[in-house]
């Protein structure tokens, strides 16, 4: 969920996709010219998607752009799918962690907000990427493996809410945490109402509450819905 | 949200989302053979959009799939725009309403599987009506006033949970049904999970219990964070 914020090349904010935890080995990545080279390039596809949309993004556009030359962008990246699966690798390796506010409401508040604040900025990179994933496997792919990560990289809110004793052993981090986090994409993203400045709070109250009630306990003794 | 199922012409399950409510004037819906040939349209759309794609969506391939002289499709909706916005207009311009289960959980619960079907059809309208959503300014139109049609039928379930004294009288309907009914689409839509035959369910327990808690109770008493 969360897609923190991140600069480009041109000051613009991103969100983190962050890739598979524990997927596929860590490719290399050198220094100097060559990493120079694809942060340029990187940074050219997130603002050409955060202004123009996919539609509009083209190798030869981000290449110049980025002020890198057509054929350098081409070899290396081949096709749009191509600079979509690198933006997402890049995106997610990174050291994103979420914040420790003290408290699990303070937690979940404070990464609501980080999505927020990505998701309205204008332009969004976060909102470019995920309508992205509804026009190409590159990025749908991408977009799963960053949410996977990140979800994964915000159970610690859970398990230090755990160690302090403000929720049960037992709880269901993922379950908590997705609860905690889709009401505000639900609205930003797929209802497209307009941002909310309490909503980032209000849905980490509700979080806490149910969670606070035993919603997120594993293996619920109640399995009825009646 | 609820993007209940309605039958295509071509027995495919596709997901209502309705005009706005209280937005501009039913327009006049002539019966007999124009009727028809605009059931025949919009279902042709609707199974193309499913097995294909919006990418693949032209009007003549929706006329040689309705058996319709593409004349005739040119001339009344003029674009793939015009074609998506009837589709929206068509589904929500109909009788859905909220299952009534006697509870509030099992109300919500309903809800929730009526959408999980809908999302998880092959092929699925509710998904590439959502997915064109991204592709197309009418189609996002379309959708928005969709979802808004939906919450606005389905805050009868919040009424009738306050009836029975299942809620406190000032409960923010809105609210409530955005925690109840996120996850389910946060998960299929934005996650792209695998399908989970417990998340209806769970997602309305955990609702209740929030709501049970207080979370939806309008003007909170404690808007702060930590």
């Amino acid at each position: 969920m969360t897609l923190p914020a991140e600069q480009t090349g041109d000051g613009a904010t991103t969100s983190a996709v962050p890739p598979s935890q524990g997927g596929p080995p860590a490719r290399r990545r050198p220094g100097g010219r060559t990493s120079r080279i694809r942060t340029q390039v990187l940074g050219a596809v997130r603002a050409e998607l955060g202004e123009r949309g996919y539609d509009e993004l083209t190798l030869d556009g981000v290449a110049a752009r980025a002020g890198v030359h057509r054929a350098t962008v081409y070899r290396r990246w081949r096709n749009v799918g191509g600079l979509l699966a690198d933006v997402f690798e890049a995106t997610g390796d990174d050291d994103w962690q979420p914040q420790d506010t003290g408290s699990l409401r303070g937690d979940l508040a404070a990464l609501n907000h980080e999505s927020q604040a990505a998701l309205t900025a204008r332009p969004s990179i976060a909102a470019a990427l995920i309508a992205a994933s509804f026009r190409s496997e590159e990025a749908a792919r991408g977009v799963r493996r960053l949410w996977e990560d990140r979800y994964a990289r915000c159970e610690v809110i859970v398990d230090r809410a755990v160690r302090r004793g403000e929720l049960p052993p037992h709880t269901d981090a993922r379950r908590l945490l997705v609860a905690a986090t889709a009401p505000l994409y639900h609205q930003l993203v797929l209802l497209r109402t307009p941002p909310d400045p309490d909503l980032p709070d209000q849905t980490a109250r509700t979080a806490v509450l149910a969670a606070s009630a035993g919603a997120f306990v594993k293996s619920p003794p109640d399995g009825q819905v009646v």
